[in-house]
């Protein structure tokens, strides 16, 4: 890879760029348009569906013939695709750009084949630079891409023998302060957060994502209620800032596409046993968060049901990422063996 | 506390001797003798019950007179009790003795009050002298003088679920070779390793302290099963080096005390479920080690069942000691927040 120190200090610009925008059906993009020179001319990020892409609002900024011989550093390969907007490579080629330096190829079925247009149109292109930057800002929206569904984090809160409540159901509470700090901050970092009827008619949580004196944080994840049963009028997730979805859940697959179509990339799922259950059986969850109580409870309320493993050879491996004590508790972070399943 | 460099140095060299001792009915005792300049004239160790003393050891390899007016450094306050052999208080007291030091008093209901007899006797008195050390030593013949009965371990391998087996009852192996050479380790340290008949039934281990390639460790803990069924003629553990104990289990404290009274003083305790669980609803287990294994496995295997708590506020709490990588797994050590019942 051929760059200069100017092409390197803009795409670092770009990355930080990016990160205006908001997580959603499209990727989060910054440009930077440098002159012949190296100086920077204007610069611009995605601001969600329906707005410019980022190389077009940067160009935006600029007269006509302004950015012509000029490079254009993006951190994602520049669009192929006609949708709300025109496609991006073709803007750049209009424009008289020389040259492109991009980040990470864009993984679209219908928006990728942006470099060869341009390279066919006789631009220099060149791709890599800053990628591993550029990948972590885009985990989720590559994760959605990939699997055609949001990343999906099961969270479950057990005694060290794996119940979620003592034999009478309760259960608050079994995990401490810390832990539970943790997981509103999770939430928070999550575009939706998803449990069962059972757990709102047992529980009423707010599914708001908060600080310890209560206060809201400034994210809040979509409250999202599985399960056939109505929910009460009064149950505290009516008044959730953002709009209650109430499916019956019976199909999953249809519940994610669903969110994804909403532009959901992370998916929070808070339980009860039935529901994260229901993902683990179905092989939709990427990533599970046990919060380790040192407790033993015994008895019949099991943090997870039947997974539909039979036999040991059949049993659910996971690789442990991380192990972290939180307060008197345990988080620990884990990731299936296997690829989950896409829908 | 006012020591000399001599009698530090002889405490030191009296814990190493108590080593050699076997852990058993009676506590590793070490002792030296040293004339009135502080030179070492003689030094003994406890052999085992029915023998001598270590002082009583230390003073026979001298002449009659030869310790008069010598320090005797002993690890143990000497005891005051007439049993298979006299009171050591009073030989030293005979052998004329001016000055003891010692680590740790005796918790012995009936061998203490050593150290008033020789302060009644004008002999100098000094306590305390190492005796971290000589705790540390000590630790299990402590527990069990102060508890009536055994350290209890329970030990068990668990999914990260709380699951022993699969729904099949398959379960070999949840947790990877790391944690099983960790077991093994640790049953060498024991003095006897608990199971029920239906492990015996289920799994017929050898309940042997081995080495990876099988060979037997030096140290081996006396196999125990509990439980009302008969175990078979053909059954691997009656081809233990040390002779199986075979007790119903109906009244887990007569069965620690009989142990107790073998000499026990640290007991593995290796499952299953009911046994694990019938220990830790009796309160008697003082340590946990729970090998958690990165599965999730769902069914209804549990690896404890019922252990008496009702509702949360009633939950088992544990602190918990450490958190220790074993290849794959985890291990998890906790012991019981609040002290375990005596016996």
């Amino acid at each position: 890879m051929s760059v200069t120190d100017a092409e390197r200090e803009a795409m670092r610009h770009a990355i930080s760029l990016a990160r205006n925008g908001p997580r959603g059906v499209n990727p989060q993009v910054g440009a930077v348009l440098l002159s012949p020179t190296g100086e920077m001319l204007a610069d611009g990020w995605h601001r969600g569906a329906g707005t410019a892409h980022a190389e077009v609002d940067a160009l935006s900024k600029l007269q006509p013939g302004q950015a012509r011989g000029g490079t254009a550093v993006v951190t994602l390969e520049p669009c192929n695709h006609t949708g709300r907007t025109g496609p991006c490579s073709l803007a750049l080629i209009e424009a008289g750009v020389a040259r492109v330096v991009y980040a990470i190829a864009d993984p679209g079925e219908r928006s990728a084949g942006g470099a060869e247009r341009l390279r066919a149109a006789g631009v220099d292109v060149e791709s890599g630079l800053s990628a591993d930057e550029a990948t972590a800002l885009l985990d989720s929206w590559l994760a959605v891409q990939r699997l055609g569904r949001p990343h999906v984090t099961v969270k479950w809160a057990q005694s060290l023998d794996g119940r979620a409540a003592a034999s009478d159901g309760t259960s608050q509470w079994i995990t401490g302060a810390e832990a539970r700090g943790d997981v509103h901050r999770r939430r928070a970092q999550a575009d939706a957060i998803v449990v069962g009827t059972g757990t709102v008619l047992a529980d009423d949580p707010a599914l708001t994502a908060r600080r310890a004196d209560g206060s809201l944080l400034d994210d809040q994840p979509i409250p999202v209620v599985l399960g056939r049963r109505d929910i009460p009028g009064g149950a505290a997730v009516h008044r959730h800032p953002r709009r209650l979805l109430h499916r019956d859940g019976a199909h999953l697959p249809a519940v994610l596409r669903e969110l994804r179509d909403l532009g959901v990339q992370r998916v929070f799922i808070e339980g009860g046993p039935t529901i994260a259950s229901a993902f683990l059986r179905e092989q939709l969850a990427d990533e599970v968060l046990a919060y380790v109580a040192p407790v033993l409870l015994g008895g019949d309320r099991l943090v997870i049901g039947d997974i539909g493993v039979g036999t040991i050879t059949d049993a659910r491996r996971l690789a442990v990422t991380s192990v972290e004590k939180l307060g008197d508790d345990l988080l620990i972070v884990a990731t299936p063996r296997q690829e989950e399943k896409e829908v």
